[in-house]
């Protein structure tokens, strides 16, 4: 068994190398389709393109309207009638690209320079879903079959919160019945067992129906930006404690596995630094420190403010208008539906029915138990491909929807990613690396090939 | 004397009235001329238009450069040696026109609708020195003199704080040695004795080099917007209170006459709601209290906010920088060198060190005492011309350098101006009145008739 693994292991592998020039042209042409959910930007177009690359591998494909951007649902069962069947799931829209103008190339030219493609999705995360389906054309092409049933999910609005994934997977609960999920997207070293959820809102003050002249005005009118400088003051002061009712009370405390999973992370400060920016660390925090609240603290974020006049030069004006957009990680068990209501009803009682709440969407926050067998199996192909087992993540910095799986589907789920260069991704030049999407087929193809054989 | 004097006052009606549909056109064309002094936008071309329109009726122009906006400066004398000279002050620059969206029309086409032109400027101020030009024009074509001696300031930085106007004065005393100065800007039924200063300051917080993933850097990375937010709530809080340092300390009481003043001045409690866009007058106000605040209090107003993404959809990031522009409108005798001084100090004590600070140019406020001669002088011309009076303002809810004339020039300045209908005009659809641009013409050459036989 062990050497038929090891023969399976090295046909992949040459199949792989041969192929890797044809692979980047078509990872590239993926690469080259903007889908901007956020700004409904070319995500349709790229459902079918994703949905032709699936059929021409032999998944069976279809695209699945929803009420918001479609799913590209895939299935390819093996030959075996007994093999198990793993569900995958990760996402084909990309976050915009913007500011256009801080980027070194084109958002969709998919610049390649040397080792790195430069793309907005190249990580973030059309990688993971490109090499998954090449694992399937490399298992294919090398037995003629693949070791166990693949149910594919990608979906178009990952990036704008999820909000019709649950609906999908309410509607299909039959169609997608499998033993296992696993959600692809992330970085190879890393197998994350759970995920923040996402509380966000778009607060909006209207004054006057245009910005007046801040001579005539200021003393009299009401200052939408100050009505909204004040209110996010009141929200969260300069201490950093959020002061919106409830915000910590449902947060669970870590178990004994996952305090022992923290301290096993290797930790990497320059990289943190380089990743984030910072030439120091905050004073008074060691690197676990800022890794562990980055993976396990909640946030109340401003992500925009726009108000007035922000040109060039000396206007002076009363703005007609302000607004900003706040983002709240939230982490396991706080509940973005009872958060919600409890800032409705801040505004409410604080006499401040003048602000405009707009709830975009966002999901739970969850996390899996640590003994999950499906993360045995990938621990052990991650071990055979990369050499070192991943590290063990038990959550996740980003909102991804774990909980729906676990709440509708009873499945429990863990995510790990292949896009080494995993990096800006949210940010002007996010780029993926050549040898990481190669090796990550290998990868996937590996977790297939174990997973077939797995108690 | 007196029957001269409505000789006089009938040759100019005529010729005015005679004249109408030329001045239009005249003036159409002054008003697509941009001359946005924020934004660099057609202020040389129209110097150059305002020096010909100028020389054009015999007015000896030059334009005089500055390290800013040149100023257009123009000298006519009366064939009477003993003539008094007035000098007269205003501006050809105007606001940005931007939101350009909001506009009915383009901002430069300057159409005419009924008795309305709308362009941007039309009120503020272009309307003003064109009906002086032609104030001279229309004396001269009717006498063949002018009964006093004119000296013309226009400047091409009023909308950005005349920051050049005080050195020219500076080195031009000789030349500019006058009587009186007559500000031409604003209203006819208001003749305004001061105004406020202005200081105006953009703050900017720069975090990382880019937008990042709210995600990964939301719990580590300072957010720039928060920081903002936090400096502004302590510097006015929800009760609106500034509690910038010594901001309220020099600020003088009103004299007995001002307070008189006030009481006199005919208030129109419509007229400021649908000015102001205002349903309802904010509570336990009444229309004179507002009306004195605007008049005199100071105020501390955010002008712009700008962080983070402010587009369509939920991205979440952690904004790279975020920046506010601030204007505050100073009573005499608020000094806005110090109350920047007491800014900057603010942050270095409060170890906000990161906080940018830009000052734009703005000036100190002034008050002229109310027994001033020019104004005596020009409120009989107005009631010749208008019928009444007008209303005695002891300071504008504008910041118009007012204080300049007085500390250089040792005048006693006093402004009014002719522009009916002086609404929206730091706003879209700036507009004037055809029937306000020609009656101020006859309002500018009987002050000049009034102004030659006065003691």
């Amino acid at each position: 068994m062990q050497e038929h693994q090891q023969q399976r292991k090295s046909e992949i592998h040459s199949y792989v190398t041969d192929s890797g020039d044809k692979f980047i042209e078509e990872f590239r042409i993926f690469l080259k389709q903007p889908s901007v959910s956020a700004q409904n930007r070319g995500v349709a177009d790229c459902a079918k393109l994703l949905r032709d690359m699936m059929t021409n591998v032999g998944i069976e494909t279809k695209i699945v309207p929803t009420k918001g951007h479609p799913i590209v649902y895939g299935e390819i069962r093996s030959k075996d009638k007994g093999a198990k069947t793993l569900l995958v799931y990760d996402h084909y829209d990309v976050q915009p690209p913007e500011p256009v103008e801080k980027w070194l190339c084109d958002p969709f030219e998919a610049k390649v320079d040397g080792n790195r493609i430069y793309a907005r999705g190249s990580s973030d995360s059309k990688g993971n879903v490109f090499a998954y389906i090449k694992a399937v054309e490399a298992l294919k092409k090398t037995t003629g079959d693949v070791p166990i049933n693949f149910k594919f999910i990608w979906e178009g609005e990952e990036e704008i919160g999820s909000e019709h994934l649950a609906p999908f997977l309410e509607d299909n609960r039959e169609m997608l019945a499998s033993d296992d999920v696993h959600m692809c997207d992330g970085r190879p070293w890393e197998l994350c067992y759970g995920s923040k959820g996402l509380l966000y809102v778009e607060l909006r003050v209207k004054g006057s129906d245009h910005d007046q002249h801040s001579g005539k005005a200021g003393p009299i009118v009401a200052n939408p930006a100050w009505q909204l400088v004040w209110l996010l003051n009141s929200l969260k002061g300069p201490d950093g404690r959020v002061k919106l009712d409830g915000f910590y009370d449902d947060i669970l405390p870590l178990t004994k596995e996952e305090i022992e999973a923290l301290k096993s992370i290797p930790f990497n400060e320059t990289e943190l630094k380089e990743d984030l920016g910072l030439k120091d660390l905050p004073t008074g925090k060691t690197p676990e420190d800022l890794f562990r609240a980055q993976l396990l603290e909640p946030t109340f974020n401003i992500a925009g403010f726009n108000s007035g006049y922000t040109g060039p030069g000396s206007k002076t004006v009363l703005p007609g208008e302000a607004m900003c957009k706040i983002d709240m990680r939230l982490v396991a068990n706080q509940n973005p539906d009872v958060l919600y209501k409890n800032l409705l009803s801040y505004l409410k009682r604080g006499g401040m029915d003048y602000v405009q709440v707009k709830r975009y969407w966002g999901g739970a926050p969850y996390k899996t138990p640590l003994d999950a067998s499906i993360g045995r199996v990938i621990s052990e192909a991650h071990k055979e491909v990369y050499g070192q087992p991943p590290a063990i993540i038990p959550s996740s910095w980003g909102s991804i929807p774990f909980y729906v799986w676990a709440k509708i589907l009873n499945l429990r789920p863990v995510m790990i990613g292949i896009s080494t260069g995993y990096v800006n991704a949210h940010a002007p030049n996010e780029w993926n690396t050549i040898d990481g999407v190669l090796t990550g087929i290998e990868f996937f193809a590996m977790i297939a090939n174990k997973y077939a054989h797995s108690s």
